[in-house]
């Protein structure tokens, strides 16, 4: 009964989706310290229903969620509560998910792995379509917000191993993208993207 | 030629959408000088390309547009110039537009006017149908945010009369909404809701 859970990969540069019922929680792990992952929740019954950081933050008071903080989906109702957070709770709610433009607008000339296309093919390898790409949680995600209004392009302040636990409050989907970001220095200074992990606790089937 | 554009009303509480075609111009002025006008951009060629905040800020690298700056849209093209601003240039791009899930959290048991069904009615009235509520570039809403993450409800910094012009770099349709919120005094200490007035510049036909 009480055997460990099973520890799962998220690949480098790649996505992945889980279902989770209510009262379940996702432990997401920064193995190597310094990977953001692209963190998405959406309603299991209606997936147009979805954690919105812009309709989290009137609820929030701050930009960024942290221990004990409930996450709030595009009506308003609670999806998530971050149960844990062993880092300096630093994360970004700020930046749209990476995508090819994005790179394009970077300098690339050719295709680039992103966290919009991961999220639509994270979502489809369980079967499901994403009906878009909301603004995601940005987990471990450092931008850095003078008074001004500035903003700036942060290295995580994470450490190997630190880990944050989501428990649904409602039946829900979980998307991750471990970010392929590798010219701005958001996955650290050597631009260098992780694979991460993550484990579903308190299953109840 | 060169007779003065109308002036337009944009009633207190309510909503207002208008075609642009590029290199033409809206001219938004907050008549009394504390009304927040809920604002949209969308794509006239297709309404699910629209000026998105989280898309805007990893290119502008600040939370809230000024004076010369560009607005981007989901897929980072240049959809509008910020070509003037006479406020003191405080807008916000954090908040969510008010619905009426959010005034039944702020304690209204029966129905509240609101941004979110203000862009539907108005996208309607001119004979479209807006794919969803984005995040509004929320003009002359003045949210302090500190180095903490932890945001504010301020009150307006603009003056009767302050004007914003927004130009189109492609042909799209402006949506605006005089927000209706008086529970916090995002629209000055007296919470009263006002009317605002536009107008179109340099319209080619």
């Amino acid at each position: 009964m009480s055997s460990e859970p099973e520890v799962f990969t998220l690949p480098a540069r790649r996505g992945r989706a889980i279902r989770l019922g209510t009262g379940e929680a996702i432990k997401i792990i920064n193995t190597h310290g310094s990977q953001v992952v692209d963190t998405w929740v959406f309603s299991a019954e209606d997936l147009t229903e979805f954690l919105s950081n812009e309709h989290m933050r009137p609820t929030l008071g701050k930009l960024w969620p942290g221990k004990g903080d409930v996450l709030i989906t595009n009506r308003r109702r609670p999806i998530m509560v971050m149960e844990e957070d062993t880092s300096p709770g630093r994360h970004d709610t700020l930046m749209a998910a990476c995508d090819n433009y994005r790179y394009g607008l970077l300098g690339c000339t050719e295709y680039h792995d992103n966290c919009t296309d991961n999220l639509h093919a994270a979502m489809r390898q369980i079967g499901l379509e994403a009906p878009e790409c909301p603004s995601p949680l940005n987990l471990w995600m450092n931008i850095p917000v003078g008074a001004d209004g500035v903003t700036g392009w942060g290295e995580p302040l994470s450490k190997p191993g630190d880990h944050v636990i989501l428990r649904a409050r409602m039946d829900c989907v979980v998307a991750m993208s471990a970010c392929p970001q590798d010219i701005l220095p958001i996955n650290g200074a050597a631009c260098q993207p992780t694979e991460a992990h993550y484990m579903i606790l308190d299953r109840r089937s």
